[in-house]
């Protein structure tokens, strides 16, 4: 699964990933009260709004990407109907050909991550038949439970193909915190970084490894560093656009063969309508917007990565 | 919430919670077999058969105890009809009065920790309308990302009476890969401690905060220090039995006012009839086996705690 990310960036040259995160307020007027008319202003209602928001997005901008990152926490929000909506955003990408990288950040001990690993990348048996339940591409974990919360995961990254990206540095304000925090010379975000590149030589693709890491676009000094920790480490970058990331700030989280790592835009993107900047395209023609604006980040961050060279 | 806790303790003179992480093979022949009678060898037979047993525990033992723990991993796996019966149990437990705390150890920063908090503690909005859509009574937490990750929830947990179980030393054997990483004098695990402390501050009830914490029954010596890092925070204790943990080792766990600790126990409890001890029930009574394991599990806690004083 790794070598077709890789594969779909150097096909689209677009080193992006378009976060699905949709909240209720960022689906237009006239898709909420079309859900609303069929389904009532129920969980059920906002499932539907919600999926026929993404609709509209990924038919106008799957062939520019390589990718998707649906966050699982908008869909949970609204329940077991917000969780069909998630699934069947994961299915349309899938017959799309995107890759589907779920935003779970799940992350716990033994046969509890085999579960979550069960039910997002791999199979559960069920008597004498298996089935996938959520079936992702990859899947955002944490790393705090230490190698045994992470290896279950690994496990079935290994069965099935399939890859993680592991949280490293977050992109928030307070990340550093915890993350941040000196042991003997080196930050603890350095400490996990080390055990990323360590668990991913167990899991390689033809260059980078199956299990990559997150590193938010908001501490470029960090990503820096982290690059050269991780050599062979595909970096999922959070943080561009709404968080405040540039395309010249990040340059340094790509290798030298311009690969290594894929920036993620969410709010950006898929609300860019709401945007003084793609404003003339109104509601109605959000999803033109959204093209717009993903094709505005490839060039910036391909603009970057050209002058870096 | 908190102090609903604290008095149902109490009153139950049982410091335990039961942790209803079903897996499938738990669950006795008669159970699956009807359920895929009904369904099929499916995700919703599956789903069928998790929720009957659990319904089965709960009626056996829900005059014991205080609480329940339902670890949502265990029904993610098989997908949205997976979290049916996840929120079948929560509803479950609600009318037979316990507190339910939702082992979902999620985390994320800012608006996405707002939609996990609004799922399962709070409401949603949707039109003119809001729903609860899981609505446990606490959730767990993981703080890798520090303040503005756990911060959304307690805003939350304030409006809603709700409360939070915050990892700080979780049981298993690599769990001190990170988290025992020693900054300047102190491990990781005691500032995040100090920090756990601090946020419950800002959220007490009358006589424990409604922001606790998660320390390991595994590192009994651990539980002693962060005792006394938080004073006002009540400690939920996994890996109580068949994680090794005994009463004897997690009498420093609690307070003297032999409050503030509260042990769970999952497999040792839902799937006692699967042990010698308890083999005598057989699989058609695996509820009273569960009862008895219950009581037996109280007396060990309590008698320890006797024996302490």
């Amino acid at each position: 699964m790794i070598n077709k990310l890789v594969d779909k960036i150097k096909k689209t040259n677009a080193p992006i990933v378009v976060g699905l995160d949709p909240m209720l307020s960022y689906v237009p007027e006239h898709i909420q009260q079309k859900a609303f008319a069929e389904f009532g202003e129920t969980l059920e209602g906002a499932a539907e709004a919600i999926w026929q928001f993404n609709k509209g997005i990924i038919d106008s901008i799957y062939e520019l990407i390589p990718a998707v990152k649906p966050q699982i926490a908008m869909y949970e929000q609204f329940g077991v109907e917000g969780l069909k909506a998630f699934q069947k955003t994961v299915d349309y990408c899938h017959e799309k050909d995107l890759v589907v990288i779920g935003d779970i950040k799940r992350g716990d001990i033994g046969s509890t991550s085999a579960a979550y690993a069960a039910g997002h990348l791999g199979k559960v048996t069920v008597g004498s038949h298996q089935y996938s339940a959520f079936h992702e591409d990859f899947v955002t974990v944490n790393p705090y439970f230490g190698t045994d919360g992470v290896g279950p995961f690994i496990d079935v990254c290994k069965k099935e193909n399939k890859g993680l990206f592991i949280l490293v540095k977050t992109s928030n304000p307070s990340s550093g915190e915890f993350q941040d925090r000196l042991i003997g010379q080196k930050p603890l975000y350095e400490y996990v970084g080390e055990k990323v590149a360590e668990w991913g030589e167990g899991h390689m693709g033809s260059e980078y490894s199956y299990i990559g890491a997150v590193v938010g676009a908001t501490y470029p000094e960090v990503g820096k560093i982290l690059r050269k920790v991780m050599p062979k480490t595909y970096i999922l970058v959070p943080g561009y656009g709404a968080q405040g990331g540039k395309g010249a700030d990040l340059v340094h989280y790509f290798n030298e063969d311009g690969l290594g790592a894929i920036v993620n835009s969410s709010r950006g993107i898929i609300a860019a309508y709401k945007q003084e900047q793609y404003a003339k395209f109104g509601a109605a023609d959000y999803a033109d917007a959204s093209r717009q604006a993903v094709l505005d980040m490839i060039a910036d961050l391909n603009g970057a990565l050209q002058k870096a060279k």
